[in-house]
């Protein structure tokens, strides 16, 4: 059976499960529209730990351990986990699986990562080598502004464009089973528009976002009406306008199904988020938080959750270069039927 | 099929063959025992460009479009690449793929990378998802070095269990067709064995060695005899000999058919580098380059490539973490046939 179709897009023939997803946010994110998704807001920014870094482990390290406990799996039972961060090294994954005892896939995907994860977690199923796996994945907003912009005492300004980084983390087990099925995974190239600025990533990552989605829409024979709802990882205000504007020019419309976790998790008009939410923990919270709790509620049936990243660092800015964008495309059914059988 | 043997090994049962391989190094590099084994040596470290990480990213691209060249593959023809590196936010790998046009799936495996890029790439075209991938790593000595310790022209002082970062790159072209073959794949679980001392990476990841190694063992029912060379990433003159103790230990000797990349890329009497190469370019230019012609010229027949990383960052180690290490596990085989068919 054939497992491309068009030039990227893969068909999960056995569409592994969903078994379980988990959410875990700070105290701003759970002042936001969506409050009521998280399955734990934190008071203490701090997750009970002496700095930001070790927060952010212990959140990705909780999650993961919420969403074993809701997927009714052993952590040990697991046969692997995909995880990756924004920190330099990407030591807030490592710390946090370190004890796991479990095979351990690190990935840089930028804020793309869950999608990333969560389509090769969802491949390594299919294709019978793992019966199980996770993919894990969050941001803080304090370690983040201190590795990629300034310390928070600085006090530094922020422009219209800026989006904030999302306290959060978000987690989800695959494998065969009852839940929400991943059926496609179009997984994405670099594309770099010569955006340098790195207060308007929206702007820096949109092209990558469509460039991904119209590769989803014609390897599929797809349109966005095909689906129910379609999510962007965090492009934010700005970048889910100009999402739009690049789909408009070609003729096609993404009409209300389609969003952005970055302007879902805020209310950005009282929230001071100025163009709203990024980070790897955005998508990944909305996804395991929100989206999913909807699909169960029947809300939606057919969702393309396409996360998108920046493949920048602060010292590639530094030297002149521009930022380059990614995001990888990922269809996940309610009650979604397996294409066949793989074994 | 089954494709899981024991508790972690997954069997490729198509084998996918490796189309090409090639592998840049620097100019110490190239003085060293394997000089004849890379496919170019530059004698500018700064490989035409005007900053060390741009340096770092254009050997990746170079050595890209030498594996591309080596398979007799268009670039652009590829299904997928897999690549990461140490930079912050691996922006070396990115910035050398961005204008590749391919699916890119970026990874954070520090050393390891070469092997865990490796096995995902086998495991997609084994599983039908892809026809060809790449894995593409690399690290530059004076990238690492000012990144990971001190600027160049700080001097610093290295005791003798330091390892010198290697300039070099690795690339690999998998698909179907004739080369050796990929048709095991163990992918390792963190171990803390609560090494502080970040002039001690061999002490570090030596047990995540031993841990993958024994698995690997274990699930395939093979011990060290059953492979013509077993290699370890970057373990270093240090980590080489633990690791051999550790076998030891449980009444196993791995044999002169054990070797550390690390400790075969230089001459360790004369070119001063302490303990050993490290980096992502270690064990990626020693497979690319030496390993892989040894290979074809039947100087092997089986070989269990063992890439080793160690999962810290300078932050993570100024704030008293430990230095977890990780190792994935490949079995190449010359001429290796193909366990059954997988369509």
């Amino acid at each position: 059976m054939n497992k491309r179709i068009g030039k990227r897009t893969l068909l999960l023939p056995s569409a592994p499960a969903i078994l379980g997803h988990a959410a875990v946010a700070g105290q701003k994110e759970g002042e936001g529209p969506l409050r009521d998704c998280f399955d734990f807001v934190s008071e203490d920014s701090a997750f009970g730990e002496k700095t930001w870094e070790k927060a952010e482990s212990r959140m990705l390290r909780d999650c993961f351990a919420l969403v074993c406990d809701k997927a009714a799996l052993p952590p040990s039972s697991l046969d692997a986990v995909f995880s990756g961060d924004l920190l330099n090294q990407c030591v807030s994954s490592s710390f946090a699986m370190k004890d796991s005892g479990l095979p351990y896939l690190g990935l840089y995907g930028a804020c793309s990562t869950m999608a990333e994860g969560l389509g090769l977690a969802a491949l390594l199923i299919d294709g019978g080598y793992a019966s199980t796996a996770a993919a894990v994945t969050g941001s803080h907003f304090c370690s983040a502004e201190r590795q990629y912009r300034f310390p928070l005492e600085y006090g530094g300004q922020r422009p219209p464009t800026a989006q904030w980084t999302v306290t959060g983390a978000g987690a989800l087990v695959l494998g065969r089973g009852e839940g929400p099925r991943v059926t496609h995974v179009t997984f994405g190239s670099i594309v770099d528009a010569g955006i340098k600025d790195a207060n308007a990533m929206g702007a820096a990552m949109a092209p990558a976002a469509f460039d991904t989605l119209r590769a989803h829409f014609e390897d599929t024979g797809r349109g966005p009406a095909d689906y129910d709802a379609i999510f962007t990882g965090d492009l934010g205000a700005l970048g889910h306008d100009l999402l739009q504007e690049l789909f408009r020019r070609e003729g096609i419309g993404l009409g209300v199904r389609y969003m952005d976790c970055g302007v879902l998790i805020y209310d950005l008009k009282t929230q001071e988020v100025n163009a709203g939410g990024s980070g790897c923990g955005c998508s990944a919270s909305v996804l395991g938080g929100h989206i999913l709790r909807a699909m169960a509620k029947g809300v939606w049936k057919r969702v393309l959750f396409a996360a998108t990243g920046a493949l920048m660092s602060p010292l590639s800015a530094q030297q002149g270069n521009s930022i380059p964008g990614i995001c990888h495309a990922v269809v996940i059914e309610n009650g979604g039927r397996a294409h066949g059988n793989s074994d």
